[in-house]
């Protein structure tokens, strides 16, 4: 296989380091120039993998959306109850928000300034609609509580997910397991203990 | 008592304004030229009132964590179990983060760039720690469960409670006390309904 660029860099190393820059400094901050600077690379070398900055955005987005996706299309989010099939996809988001982080973080900054942002947030909200419809579905199955609306349902569990990318620090005690568990046990079975 | 300044905008009326451009333009982006803009006001009416934009920041940051740390101090914070104190004191952060919208939006932004901001985010580290040993105290005493590090816990309820300035406008189906008791519902009581 012919690798293309400097060796070091592929494209996905670009990648890398270019969703890096733009958490650091902002998409807008961050040039091409300053890009290349950062990878040791001319912006010819750059363009060569990425026919812009906009396309370095949609890429890093589309991995991070790509991965979410992806845990509703997996086995365990097909079968069971709702409830069942809910839980798979919160453990799931909670494992893509730490694998991902940096993705994840570029996106959930995202606010639709430009056509590739307005095409991700149309996607992220194409998401929630999912997951949503999985909450209608388990309350219609008696196996969620059904007296909270169904949208605030889905805003407050990922409310509380996405908040992970604040203080998520890769190496630290946690890990993206135990972190599952932990959201699922607060959105799904309450921290109060039964008192009777 | 004198008013000073021109008819329609006291103090709080500037920072009203003040707090919905710093939210909208960013705070480095909105200066005094842009506020009295906003204001139809001279720069020099707004120096009457506050020294300095960054005195602006202050009183609105004070504000926000003025009233979070009230709902600490508040005597439904200091009776009952620990259990039911934490019910009542994210019950008030609910409440606060409804009333003080933009004030606590602007809270939530704010990332220690200068002293103002380095002295918010110190207070509001202490008031997180006063809520994670109020959660600590509900583990020993038995009435929440403690298979989850405390600052985990307090990290994902405030990450939910927070999450609400992301989405909720004034106005909308679900009033404070009903979000109150949405996250109260997911938090402490968990949205799954017990199969035995």
């Amino acid at each position: 296989m012919l690798r293309r660029g400097r060796p070091g860099y592929d494209q996905q190393g670009i990648l890398e380091v270019a969703v890096a820059a733009f958490n650091e400094y902002g998409y807008d901050a961050t040039s091409m120039g300053v890009l290349a600077d950062r990878l040791g690379l001319s912006k010819s070398a750059i363009y060569h993998h990425f026919t812009s900055k906009d396309e370095i955005l949609e890429r890093a987005l589309d991995q991070a959306l790509g991965s979410l996706e992806g845990v509703l299309d997996e086995a365990g989010a097909a079968t069971g109850t709702a409830a069942d099939r809910l839980d798979h996809v919160l453990r799931g988001a909670v494992r893509v928000l730490v694998e991902q982080l940096p993705y994840v973080t570029l996106l959930l900054r995202v606010r639709g300034n430009t056509d590739v942002e307005r095409r991700a947030l149309a996607r992220r909200r194409a998401f929630d609609k999912r997951v949503t419809a999985l909450v209608a579905e388990a309350q219609a199955e008696g196996t969620l509580r059904s007296d909270i609306d169904v949208r605030v349902v889905e805003r407050l569990l990922f409310g509380m997910i996405n908040s992970i990318v604040e203080w998520y620090r890769p190496g630290g005690r946690e890990d993206a397991d135990r972190l599952a568990d932990d959201v699922v046990a607060v959105a799904l079975d309450g921290l109060r203990v039964p008192t009777s």
